[in-house]
């Protein structure tokens, strides 16, 4: 009989694992055989170590499922700092609507996603929900990088990257997801309405229905500014949130985005239509559009993830910021310091993230059977010192820079925080020469 | 005659100034001579490079002030992640004021010391502002590490560490600080008292002649919590500021700690006192105490610096991470994405800072005669690329990892991210060990 023999074993861990009692194991191994994790749990006291072809010693640190990366835009990585602390409509109309149909091609898409792909490796992300254009692009250029993704197509009633015509744009949507459903094993596709005020009641339903027939991740942006909630009330005499759900477009394959100005009344729809929310707090914050009421949302039972949102709006796509602003923000707003504990937002940022996109079945957990999507936070440093409570680190001390190996489906894509799959230095100075062109605009 | 000769020299920098008009100067180079900024302006686009014993090749990457951290607690870096997501009596009654009787002695302070020294100069800290107790043991052990500070003996009508007799705690602080004025050019003595609610009438007198005697800092927690504000309108009949102001202790030398429920009189009697004030957002977030009103005190003409407060209640010293949130956290609450802009949120972490601890003169911005107290970020990473306007990526991407060198009073303390000043793994080991024996009570 062989030994037992594994791909990649993680020794001297203290494992988060997220599991439904949020276990945490000190000294314990992880063990993982092709995409999956087979084994968790303390480390042998006598006899021999297992065998495996990678032994990754964690010399205490911290392994977490990778974190799940509920909303953002990677093409937009083109974008980050191109425009700061501007009211939202010159925001819009005078800096990202004029750059994005100037500069969002399939040229420029491929590094820019690859360039995201990169900064959500190096951060400890190992799955991210994107909604955009050229929607084809971006899955071509995050296939190569070994991310797991779902991936909408955007659609939109005004021309777009790739969509001239709107006519066309739930058609494309469905063409693109049919393209790439069962394609490659980490990458599924979605479709992504942008809002209530820039589709149409048909384009909605027509969208949903597309999603529907295929099984398919539904994402929309609602109720992100008290003026498009505002609008709505005087145009549909409903809010978004109401709009939607009596247009039959929330179900739990449903991701709503924001959420900022739902009331009581619509948390309560959200919850009775079973759809899921990706909060994005930091993105929230800067452009000025609110708090969404997150712990009113968990305590009616929504399923939440965390988002970063796309790089013009944040700046960056880095999840343990993201999960230290959660974590804080609803305390000063409610002068609760007990909302949104360390566990929960743990949660949000990995289990919970996973359910708004349909995959806690696969991943969000380091547990067995479910798929090695898993990362290693070193602790040895002076910020993470002394380490009381492991949860309390990862979201209050711990940053992305603290990541130092990451897993995705049982392949090693970051090691001592190095990219594996990515040529970080070329990727960089693409994404320099697309930047130098839109600045000689 | 000697050809120009520097002690350091960096290249290839961008520069945000952070002088008066906030330049920001692309391919220059910063000169040092002993401790003091001798020269900052472009490359020389011919001839010969200037001399000097060290050159520092900043390769495209960003030269900024050092940052100040207003207001922090040192030594209970031993207490960081000690309890979290609790109310706050519990936190503090059941926790911190029960480890602090037990374990804030000589001995614990001054490694805990030594840590977030090494905590604070990785992150692009070069001063800080400390107020608590056993100063004399922070002070001892800061003066090792190169680091610029402002040191206040804490005040309270308590027995506390090293004070077990409240009837002294005034004579102590004088004394402390008769010990340390003049006696090291990086360290200055200043006066703490803990708060409005813990030190009487007498004392916070008392306390603010000493310091005004000796021509210190006088710092103290102000209006932290809506129950303090509420609890002195019952006991005085006016509000914190008001109280202090009445008493006197309000002046060009008295720095305001929080100022969370100031409200428009409050911030009236500050401004025209001439009080300074330290915002530490992320703390005051998770305490669950709330929000500074610091658009309207910076309207008013207040001083404005940025803090991290103790890693008890935060739980890091990393100045990035509370530029970020400073820039957003008023934004969202306001509505107005326009609040605190980046170069507004720079100037409170460095030149505003610096002038709540009465610096302002020495240090706060990279200028020819200032003191040489400056960081350099490495741009040569995913989440900085592209880079579009410096000062965007400092406040909205920037981390304090991304820090690779630090130099105070031109002394080089980090270099490529390696502490030159302080032995970490020696200073991580003894705070473990005291971490046990906490955990052992």
């Amino acid at each position: 009989m062989d030994p037992i023999h594994y791909d990649i074993l993680i020794t001297n861990a203290t494992v988060v694992t997220v599991n439904r009692d949020f276990d945490v194991i000190p000294e314990a191994m992880v063990a993982i055989r092709a995409d999956r994790i087979v084994s968790v749990g303390p480390m042998p006291v006598q006899g021999p170590m297992p065998r495996a072809a990678k032994i990754i010693d964690a010399a205490g640190g911290i392994v977490m499922p990778g974190l799940v990366n509920a909303h953002t835009h990677l093409p937009m990585t083109l974008f980050r700092g191109l425009a700061d602390d501007l009211p939202l409509d010159r925001w819009l109309n005078d800096h990202i609507f004029p750059a994005e149909a100037r500069h969002i091609r399939a040229e420029t898409v491929g590094p820019a996603t690859l360039l995201a792909a990169a900064e959500l490796l190096l951060s400890g992300t190992t799955c991210c929900c994107d909604g955009y254009f050229l929607e084809d692009t971006v899955a071509q250029a995050l296939a190569t990088t070994g991310l797991r993704a779902v991936l909408g197509q955007g659609v939109i009633d005004f021309p777009a990257p790739g969509v001239p015509d709107p006519a066309g744009n739930v058609a494309e949507a469905a063409a693109y997801a049919d393209r790439w459903l069962g394609r490659h094993p980490l990458i599924a596709p979605a479709i992504f309405c942008h809002s209530p005020y820039t589709c149409s009641a048909k384009t909605l339903v027509a969208a949903k229905q597309a999603a529907n027939d295929r099984g398919l991740l539904f994402q929309i942006h609602v109720a992100e500014t008290r003026q498009e909630r505002e609008q709505m009330l005087v145009d549909q005499g409903k809010t978004p949130v109401a709009y939607l759900a009596d247009l039959g477009v929330l179900d739990r394959f449903t991701q709503v985005v924001h959420g900022i100005w739902a009331d009581e009344t619509d948390i309560g729809i959200l919850a009775a239509s079973g759809a899921s929310l990706a909060h994005c707090p930091e993105s929230s914050l800067k452009l000025g559009a609110g708090i969404a009421p997150v712990p009113a949302m968990l305590n009616a039972g929504i399923a939440v993830g965390l988002g970063t949102d796309g790089p013009a709006s944040n700046n960056d796509q880095n999840l343990f910021g993201e999960m230290d602003t959660a974590a804080k923000i609803h305390k000063g707003i409610s002068l609760d310091p007990t909302v949104m504990d360390a566990a929960t937002v743990i949660r949000l940022a990995t289990i919970q993230g996973a359910a708004t996109i349909g995959l806690a079945d696969q991943i969000g957990s380091v547990e067995t059977g479910k798929q090695a999507d898993l990362i290693l936070i070193g602790t040895a440093r002076p910020h993470l010192t002394p380490l009381y409570h492991p949860a309390s680190h990862l979201v209050y001390a711990a940053r992305g820079a603290d990541v130092t190996h990451v897993i995705v489906a049982g392949r090693l894509l970051v090691e001592n925080q190095r990219l594996l799959s990515i040529d970080g230095a070329t990727v960089m100075e693409a994404v320099r020469e697309i930047a130098k062109q839109l600045l000689s605009f």
